[in-house]
């Protein structure tokens, strides 16, 4: 009996040595913003967009296509007119009190506590890129998206130190039926991941599947905490459809946080004036922000934009473009202003393939988004022609920059160490600093260290094949994928879950 | 003879014509920095790092090997002293007072005088890659650069409008001999360009050479408002060699500006600590300058900063690294609160080609420095390798994304066409901004247009040969030099060159 006791503790010794080893993989490490935010533009300028928002949304106007929405902006003191009595006329000091309901930072859970995210105030979380129909690989090229991918890019995040969530739809699993295929996400996100994720948005039904699947896993602690951020996108200009108002009243309702972000190419969505773009961004997000502070006081809700501009003789959107980086900066200065959360950026790009392009765009865009202090970053890796794509070697590339970011939010150390002054004192002018008592004391946390990109010589790097970066990264897809292991998921809430799926794909009608 | 006269009228007329064409081409077009620079660092943190140098310049000190220049030192009320009485110890408020005697914004003249350049305050120069001793194209992979690669590259920049000064060294012509080869360098600046250029560093005779071909095709001019901008580098840790010292007099003496840089990889030339490092840097570009304000009192100089980290594994230096963003900010803002014009940045990779890595980490580094609103910036297009290769496909890629800061810099317009309230308020929730009249009047100015970026869909790029971006620049690259026209330059002006380089090669002895 002791040795049979001592073999069953030894066996619970190594499966829990095997947890451990696992969750050193993916412990969720979010990074403080040190540094202080970019303020591109005057807190006047700020103001006069802020006020030109407010005229849009009193004498204008935000259309809200659900007749519940239209009772509940009445029974709130809103004025409905238009054409079909559907355009909600805010008043200008009522929309922001119920604005100021909404808190300035909130937790989401994870399945996985350790993994739980802080979003808002001085919190920066990345996220994969969200909605692809397509996956790009540089073996195979271009090709529909099927549910084996978007599982893949779930592990992808999950492995990745520097992504502190799961997503949403990281790309569309085109394999699967339209009607039931935000089941299959949400089972993959919980499967194969243990970070938090976004619900389904596009119906009122699929919002309420992604809550009792969230449930499922994790409890009546979700209307406590959310165990999920869900994108509502503005039909720009100025309109809220029917499906988004569906899934927003839902996760209202189950306190579950949502972004609202107007989703803006100017010139065709908003005008080409960059000033007439913002005011519009702010209209839209805040009108429905205050819907939803009108549904559930104090539920989460980030304040979002998603902005660029089209080349106007193509009609094609531009990533990266400067036009995107000002918008972009500007808007965290409006969202300080209400003190919300606020999600903007991503690794945007235009190009099809992880090259240079790539790079500059997604960068260009990146960068000002972590100087803004941006709280929630979807689109944080992966994103490859102008959304259309996943693309496996740019996913891998983009995390390995956010690895940098970590680092950068830091900020310049004032501390003693940091000064170095006795190094500074003694080290000769002949000398150099490799071997000080200072670096030998700071070497392993001194720098921040990339893994594929590439420092060695020319004639190193010309014999070991003179591979690009996005050929680095392919190798580094394929051994992750190899090396992948599930996170524990407890078999009672898997087979409830399959269950639920089941018996919801039986259900769900087919869409046409 | 009516008939002669308006033949040799309509042939002048011709040949303006063609001048035109070319100046409209080569016209510099220098951007004004309207945004806000970005402030990353408390203004207490600066003061800390600036007091914190005062100290190193007072009692730790810098070393000058030259002669003459600690005659200088010391007739300026220095200290001088360490084992060969080399190091100078400077008094904290007189270093400040020489530092005080320079300009904070001076004209650089050009031969056309269209192209002169204003340096300091909220002007900004970018400046092609300086030094590469190696070239790379895809084509023909890396070799060592030729005076036709150096000539390559002054025609590169002389034809892009996003470059507003031919630089220096922008790839070492290894086929030329090292003792005359600055006067093969400045004469192709010269003759292959119009813009401003840089005068040889390496020793004062050569600094020397440097005035007097600047006098030939300029004239007396250039002592009044300087032709040349030259690059100093300290030797660091704390010290002035007598190479750098020479050119440093000459350049003084003919009121030329020089940047004074530090040259730091922290870890090895300073502290891994990051506050250490900014405290060296400042300490050894101020002494620098002092000394320079010493020789000639207003003489025009540039406070510099190149800096990045090694890898503390393999000692490689790693460009594009979170830490060098952070001192790059840090050191704009010592640069602001000295009131000097301020060096630094550059499109900085570690990569060996023009891959995504390249463009992750160019772009790391130069849109902070363009945010940190730094008015000269050194290796602005075609750094590869950590700057042993000067990259043709890189060049061309890094000037496309010179021309987006042009448009960034700008910043947000509050004006009533950027608000565009009308189109906001006229604009239907069903239709688009393309057609508004406020996007007729805006269609040309509205957005910057990238050149080589692609922007078409995956279908149209796969049909169209699938091409990476640095493909696309190669071709750029070919068709700009098959366009190539040469600027006008007065025979004398080009024979009296010759002349002096003819005279100069004979005259110059071989260094070994």
């Amino acid at each position: 009996m002791a040795r049979e006791r001592s073999r069953r503790t030894s066996r619970r010794d190594r499966a829990k040595d095997t947890v451990e080893t696992i969750s050193k993989i993916s412990k969720v490490n979010q990074p403080k913003v040190n540094i202080s935010p970019y303020e591109m533009v005057t807190e006047e300028g700020i103001e006069k967009i802020h006020q030109a928002s407010l005229e849009i949304l009193s004498d204008v106007g935000i259309d809200f296509y659900d007749e519940e929405a239209i009772e509940v902006l009445k029974a709130n003191g809103v004025k409905m007119g238009g054409d079909t009595g559907e355009t909600a006329f805010f008043d200008r000091e009522m929309v922001m009190e119920f604005v100021n309901k909404a808190p300035s930072e909130f937790t989401q859970i994870a399945r996985d506590p350790d993994n739980n995210v802080r979003i808002g105030g001085k919190n920066m979380v990345f996220a994969p890129v969200y909605g692809p129909p397509f996956v790009y690989d540089i073996d195979r090229g271009r090709r529909e998206a099927t549910l084996e991918d978007f599982n893949n890019f779930v592990k992808l995040a999950y492995m990745s130190p520097y992504l502190h969530h799961s997503g949403g739809t990281v790309c569309e699993p085109g394999d699967e039926p339209t009607h039931t295929r935000h089941l299959d996400m949400i089972y993959g996100h919980i499967k194969y991941s243990n970070k938090a994720f976004m619900g389904s948005v596009t119906t009122g039904e699929n919002a309420a599947d992604s809550v009792a699947m969230a449930e499922i896993v994790m409890g009546k602690e979700i209307y406590e905490n959310p165990a999920m951020v869900s994108l509502i996108n503005v039909s720009s200009p100025r309109r809220y459809d029917d499906r988004m108002l569906g899934a927003l009243k839902v996760y209202a309702k189950a306190n579950q946080a949502t972004i609202v972000s107007p989703f803006l190419f100017s010139g065709a969505m908003s005008p080409v004036g960059l000033a007439g773009t913002l005011t519009q961004m702010n209209a839209e997000s805040l009108a429905g922000i205050a819907f939803k502070q009108m549904l559930k006081p104090g539920c989460p809700v980030i304040f979002g934009c998603f902005q660029t501009n089209i080349d106007l003789q193509s009609g094609a959107p531009v990533f990266g473009s400067p036009e995107s980086q000002i918008v972009l900066s500007a808007a965290a200065q409006l969202a300080r202003r209400h003190k919300l959360p606020f999600r903007s950026g991503g690794m945007f790009t235009g190009a099809k393939t992880a090259d240079a392009q790539a790079a500059y765009e997604s960068m260009g865009v990146m960068l000002p988004a972590v100087q803004s202090g941006v709280n929630f970053i979807l689109h944080s890796a992966g994103w490859l022609e102008g959304g259309l794509a996943a693309g496996y070697e740019k996913f891998v590339q983009d995390a390995e920059i956010l690895g940098m970011f970590h680092r950068l939010v830091e900020g310049l150390s004032l501390d003693e160490n940091s000064f170095a002054m006795d190094s500074l004192r003694n080290t000769v002018v002949t000398d150099h600093h490799l071997g000080t008592p200072h670096t030998m004391a700071n070497f392993r946390t001194a720098f921040h260290r990339a893994e594929i990109f590439n420092y060695d010589s020319y004639e190193k790097w010309y014999e070991e094949g003179a591979e690009t970066s996005e050929q680095a990264a392919a190798k580094k897809v394929k051994q992750m994928l190899r090396d992948y292991e599930a996170p524990p998921l407890d078999q009672a809430i898997d087979e409830e879950l399959q269950a639920y799926i089941a018996r919801r794909k039986e259900e769900i009608p087919p869409e046409f």
